[in-house]
């Protein structure tokens, strides 16, 4: 069978695309830098919302919804939010089309003009702020944990499905504490939950740490971060977490009057996670057959594929297999049986390689004879030939066996391309010919930061958590540190 | 204590904005026409996608996401589509803002003007059968079977909570199918599966319809509603089925092989409901004091409120309810044991009565030596004392009963506000006198429709799937008619 995806070491960011495409996770649209994202895609997706909704329902968080759109003023109010956000948006300055008058279709009619333009939300700080000013006026009005799923807009120029598009779908939690105190716990909260996902469900080993300053988030007064290393030893950031202080309730001027009765401005977070997580989750863990889905997350975690000739063979093979599939519908497992008559056995094998799906079953005459199924593991592309009876008890420790060694795998990749550097010059030689993580010594400037990334294209991931107390010296000025920061390209 | 709504009987439309902002539903936001739905009303929206989304997946259908932005062009791909949606909507026109340079904020960026203006998409038919062009080469790619849960805008000039806002949360599905018999079908297995939701999950009596001809969507061969009855005798369009017949496939040029090879135009329908049915849940079932929910809906089911004064009443109130919150929350029952201590017991009864929680308990030191407790029912604000063992079982079934009362009333009230009328002048009378449904004869013409929505407000509501065969005359024109049509004012 021909191989449909370009290989990984061949191009790597042609097998992504590639792969994107084939397994119909999504495609490119008419128009520029927006996605579709396809039914089976979407499927992964929505395993990934009910997951981070249970996890944010079960730390007292509720969804709202709030405007798509944005006031053009506002984003003016927080001076390096709009630093950040005002520049790439899409801009509504009308809100009626009309026939042209010279038959060609609809144009838009310049009558109707909007007073003010209107942003289509690139994030909803401002507005969600401009709101919680009334909904807010004394301690007993605390602490307000909101989150939004929703979709924004940031006008990318290069843009990659699911890495980079313009329109991406995402969640943005919003919450109003009484202490800076509260607001911190809660930021760090946060990205713990986003820690706990990325390695329970999606199997992928995540640092935690600070953001540098530089890289915060625009109108934050720190950002947390979780980031995660691709099979290219790249680094994607795939969550953040931000304090923001006081900025946005000043800038809303959002107060309340506290337990002894003294105003004081509100203290405030966001964090969000978005459908790049569905490239981190591709990029982490796949091969050159497909997609390698961590079975938490996989739309179809069994398929099950007869091998006939006959329509009686395929009739004894059902009979066979129906209670089999009952059984791991009612222990929670979702199975497919393909007994579609249009595509022969090989073209399955391939397809559901190709789509990830964790365990792969196929029965045929003499398996029926002799009482045994064939059990194929996407992961580790094994076979094996099994007892049919208590298939499903050794399915069951199977797919949690599949997911650990998924994340495993991914833990050894992560330890084998961390390295410690001491020296610029090897630090440089090592961005390009290994790759991966690197820890080495900062002197703590934005100056020296920028250097770096101008000269390398790498950049400080993360200031981590549980950086060690070291002393050492600035990799490239020499100057003191206390504490080695993990650089990375990243996408 | 003082009402904290308007009545229904002195100003229900003042009553109606009174409940969705007090019962912390929704609110109007900084942008015109766009709403806030806030935790609480939010709650109740995602109960009711929870449901539709399980009844969609039952009867095989996918999700996905399709852009948020439409080209200008696609809308007068489709010659009614255009004239129906081209109209009042939101107009991208640039991407990017800059720094103002006289120093107030930022400025649209004139550099930055898009050479097609984008469109929010108001529904989605243009930029999805644009897309399924490419997923449709032979009968073996159909059925699609996709939804996509969006936002979406219409410019509406006169706007009310959930009822008609610029923004909204909707779901639309779009199918595409090889034969006409099957799309037909798909359309009318979706307006009963609205139907179903309608009435067994809101508890709202709904009938179901074909549309008249100038009622229905733009880009529809046959557009089947349901139509519920408010308490002020308006009617509401609470879900709309569309057979679109190939007109979206020939507009994009979507053809498919068939099993004999031959080449033919894909057959689509699309269906949505929205927000709105917010509106018709509030409306249908509420009260002088609140909302009044179907349990099958209520973020809360059950609320415990202790009555007590000192610290250690609370302690022994909590030790005999902790078991019964956690016995009810393993029968799957939502409760809230509200023992905060910021609020007198009376705030809080009133409080969850305005909220529509269907079942409130009530326990204090009388209770503990008595063994009893005290549940009120939010539908029939009827209130007993009852033995506090099995309390759980009795409310297990309460909720149940309370889900068909809740129906059983509106069932009755719509009956009796469905009058069958035969004279013109008699219709007029009732219309303003009686409100309510109106069975006539209706010539079939839309002059006639026309002329009587001019003079009474009322439109034709629906052509019921149900409707006898009768001869009769139209009530306007004298022509004959050959069954009765629903006439009313409507939302």
């Amino acid at each position: 069978m021909a191989k449909v995806l370009t290989s990984r070491s061949e191009n790597y960011s042609q097998w992504y695309n590639d792969l994107v495409m084939k397994a119909d996770l999504a495609e490119n649209s008419a128009v520029r830098g927006c996605m579709i994202i396809k039914p089976y895609g979407y499927a992964i997706w929505e395993n990934m919302q009910a997951e981070l909704d249970k996890m944010f329902k079960d730390t007292g968080h509720q969804n709202a919804y709030f405007p798509l759109l944005i006031p053009k003023s506002f984003l003016s109010k927080e001076a390096d939010h709009v630093e950040g956000f005002a520049k790439e948006c899409a801009v509504v300055t009308h809100y009626r089309l009309k026939n042209d008058p010279n038959g060609r279709g609809v144009v838009v009619d310049p009558d109707a003009r909007l007073e003010e333009e209107l942003i289509i939300r690139p994030t909803s700080e401002t507005i969600i702020w401009n709101t919680y000013r009334n909904w807010i006026q004394s301690y007993r009005d605390l602490p307000i944990l909101c989150n939004q799923w929703a979709n924004v807009m940031r006008w990318e120029m290069r843009t990659r499905l699911f890495l980079r598009t313009a329109e991406f779908l995402w969640q943005e939690g919003h919450t109003a504490h009484a202490t800076k105190e509260e607001a911190l716990q809660e930021t760090e909260q946060m990205i713990n939950v986003y820690g706990d996902f990325a390695e329970n469900f999606m199997a992928v080993p995540v640092l935690k740490g600070h953001k540098t300053e530089s890289e915060r988030f625009a109108g934050a007064l720190d950002t947390y971060c979780i980031e995660a290393l691709m099979q290219d030893g790249k680094a994607l950031q795939a969550g953040t977490s931000h304090f923001l202080g006081q900025n946005f309730a000043k800038a809303f001027d959002v107060k309340f009057a506290n337990k002894e009765g003294k105003e004081d401005y509100v203290w405030a977070t966001s964090w969000g996670v978005s459908t790049r997580l569905m490239g981190a989750l591709i990029m982490a863990h796949s091969d050159d057959n497909g997609l390698v889905l961590p079975p938490k997350l996989a739309p179809i975690q069994v398929v099950i594929v007869p091998i006939y000739r006959k329509a009686e063979e395929l009739e004894k093979i059902a009979a066979k297999i129906d209670p089999i599939v009952a059984k791991l519908k009612s222990m929670g497992i979702s199975v497919k049986f393909d007994d579609s008559d249009n595509r022969k056995p090989g073209w399955k094998f391939a397809e559901y390689e190709l789509k990830g799906v964790p365990v792969r079953l196929a029965i045929g005459n003499r398996d029926l004879e002799n009482g045994t199924i064939e059990l194929a593991r996407r992961d580790t592309l094994s076979k094996e030939t099994l007892p049919i009876d208590g298939i499903e008890e050794v399915i069951e420790k199977l797919l949690e066996e599949i997911q650990a060694n998924i994340f495993q795998k991914a833990l050894d990749f992560r330890a084998e391309k961390t390295t410690k550097v001491d020296s610029y010059d090897e630090f440089k030689e090592l961005l390009e010919t290994k790759t991966g993580f690197f820890l080495a010594h900062w002197d703590g400037t934005a100056e020296t930061e920028e250097q770096i990334k101008n000269e390398t294209k790498a950049t400080i991931r993360c200031i981590p958590f549980d950086a060690e107390e070291e002393e050492g010296v600035c990799m490239l000025t020499g100057k003191p540190s206390k504490r080695r920061v993990v650089f990375a390209k990243a996408y």
